[in-house]
């Protein structure tokens, strides 16, 4: 395939950039690299080796807000490449104690730290850290404004079923409003040239997001039929309490995903989800575990796009 | 030593299961494998040397229920064989947000895992995660269920300090019922040939349990003149809650372990207790400290038949 | 420099202590061994290298006492010396299930583990410790009692910035009364030749302490003319409700270092707090961030501290 003999050639750019932000301000060239990079480590067999990409390296997961994934992801990305990896939690930290959070992340940084990765309820976290700090800085995740890895993953493992980006169309349902996910998405796909269709309530789908170059509807019956790949955003059931959305029932009536509704839609529809899902309310379990859905495959896949971006920001050259 | 002598050949059997999930299942030339594989790792000398059996290999701790000794027996096993261990625990984990629990076992299993060590109050829990999980799963205690690696490592123990287990009487003492401990020392104690008695007050012993084959004692007084070998079970302060023992006091005085009791016992009785003990209450602190008991020894023992366990499940085969 | 090529030659003394409970039994060569040893370990460039001066040992943090700086410094030292490393917190471990201290740590020690960090609210628990463990111990916090590498730390900046101690006047700012680093501090520098000034509010500067050897103030204003080095302990807020001291802000008045107070100190006045620091209160944001402020440089130095004592303690001798 052409694109497998494309993943061996050198990054089509040199990569330059101390951080990973946001999928935002990454260029499509550089978006590519993290892309073809991944593959290199995606698989299985050459990711299961310890590499040495990372060796005499401290990886520390800086994380603010409660994580199991995205930490282990990251943690098991770090330790494959032969980093050390700090586990750096909140609670019971210092900040607890009055310190700010700048002082806490270069009181860190100051025990020879080369990368954090950072999770933070503040959108816009991580830039204020990469302002004060010298070290390389990951944002895994800050209020509902960029997760880029996980954004990354989703176009991975698009790319991965589908071949291509380009050309593709790719809606994103459900709580649009406040998923990090959904802009790291929007922003990641339209520079590698796919549609993207934002759908979910209008409570939770906020009419300015248009404004990002997306397409929106209320209704996942009319956008369905068109669809090449469906992301369906996580249900955070502590919205329902704030009158967001009417009842569980109603919206997984209207936005869930299950056999029915998946015999409209175009028959080799890929399904994707951040997860952790909650089987019978967004997604039923056939459709979950059938053969539409790639939702294991992106948790593999997530292991080698941060492989690739904890090369990039600081791996040895040479060593992918 | 002749036994010194057995365990440098290699084991009896191929080894071919790809779980460890109850002693109850394995057979005897199984559990003689693990006891002659331990045996290889517990010189004090050969375990302090860091060794590859593992490098490369991902071993998670899954555990649902609170523990520091096993998990951190389990973690210090892997470490020393040149895995990767990663902890992962239910508190503020993925489960607490509506996941499954298998589809959380597969979202491990997805990040490229070769072993996981599942504790879970439920019993059948790793049973479970065994039908629908391809990595290897190592049971470390479900519910009253069983715990494998704490009987192996007290047969180990006997094996050690005897020379042998075929013939010896071992009497379990304590909380039968909700003992997943004495469940797993039943089976393996029975298939390699001793005789085993179970003691405690009638509200802690099930009578049903006489038929797996061992004798029944609500007198500690009466048996132990015949015992070989007492496993003191830990005392669970809050089955008094719930009424099954009428006083800790009343325990202690019957079926505790001091100085006047163990004079009425064979002079080279040997005494385990898998801890964490209270001093004082099921054992008095001579008689803990003192030289019939191997409860540290134990403890050592355990990383052992860890190691031999994870060894024989997915390390490098001529490795040991 | 004539310090930096001392640095480079053999510790002056052999190194026989198994343990490092505190300064106070520390001899005055003993100081220089572990501060020259440091030095080895400074220079960035070296220390991201991964070394194997502990190469299979296992190093656990026993902590019984929250703490994350301090962990962290130890847990990466631990791990570039090639150490493995364990974190075990009182929080959920067997010590709340009724276990004693001892029982606690023996069991720890019997799973192979070479080296025991240990942080307690009790003064004197790793001296108690000691007397039963066979590994190597370091106190890493004992109440009011000593936290001796933060001591070592302290005066490792100072040589670093001074290029000597003997001879400097050293004052100790704040809450000494209940401050482990104060006591670890004045018996590390009145060995090394310096004059210590222990000043704070009369309710938290115990009069006895002047037996150790150090000069009293109640009054910041007065001997801050004198003074080379100023170590600003931190502000226990806890403290205040107890009535030790009226209000933060009279505190401040009296004692925080801001800009005008900087001005009637010497010009090369050299300013340490051990952090978290209350931007604010005990210290001015200016004044934190700038020229005379080594606070960031302590944290750098702790892992050069730490590493260097972890060597001394049970490292491959001219590994160094």
């Amino acid at each position: 395939m052409a694109l497998e003999a494309a993943t061996r050639d050198v990054p089509r750019v040199p990569w330059t950039r101390r951080h990973l932000l946001g999928l935002e301000e990454l260029t499509r060239d550089e978006l590519l690299a993290i892309l073809d990079t991944a593959e290199r480590f995606a698989d299985a067999e050459r990711r299961r080796k310890k590499r040495a990409n990372l060796a005499g390296k401290v990886v520390v997961n800086l994380f603010f807000e409660p994580s199991t994934r995205t930490r282990t992801s990251f943690g098991l990305a770090a330790r494959r490449l032969g980093a050390d990896v700090l586990d750096f939690s909140s609670a019971g930290s210092s900040t607890s104690k009055g310190e700010t959070f700048i002082d806490t992340a270069k009181n860190i940084e100051a025990m020879a730290v080369d990368l954090m990765v950072v999770r933070h309820a503040s959108s816009g976290a991580p830039y204020l850290l990469a302002q004060h700090i010298q070290c390389g800085i990951i944002n895994a995740g800050d209020g509902a404004h960029e997760h880029p890895t996980q954004g990354l993953l989703d176009m991975f493992t698009i790319r991965q079923k589908k071949g291509r980006l380009e050309g593709l169309t790719v809606a994103l349902v459900g709580d649009i409003l406040h998923s990090r996910v959904a802009r790291s998405n929007i922003h990641g796909l339209l520079k590698l040239g796919a549609k993207v269709i934002v759908c979910g309530p209008p409570t939770l789908v906020p009419p300015a997001i248009t404004e990002l170059g997306v397409e929106m509807s209320y209704s996942l019956e009319q956008i369905l039929p068109r669809c090449d790949v469906i992301n369906m955003l996580r249900i955070q059931f502590e919205r329902q309490r704030s009158g967001l959305f009417p009842s569980v029932a109603e919206y997984a009536r209207l936005f869930a995903m299950d056999g029915a509704r998946l015999r409209k839609a175009k028959p080799d529809l890929l399904l994707l989800a951040p997860g952790p899902i909650n089987r019978g309310v967004e997604i039923t379990p056939e459709v979950a575990d059938g053969p539409h859905s790639a939702i294991l495959q992106q948790v593999a896949n997530g292991l080698a796009v941060r492989m690739a971006v904890l090369h990039l920001l600081c791996g040895q050259p040479g060593e992918a």
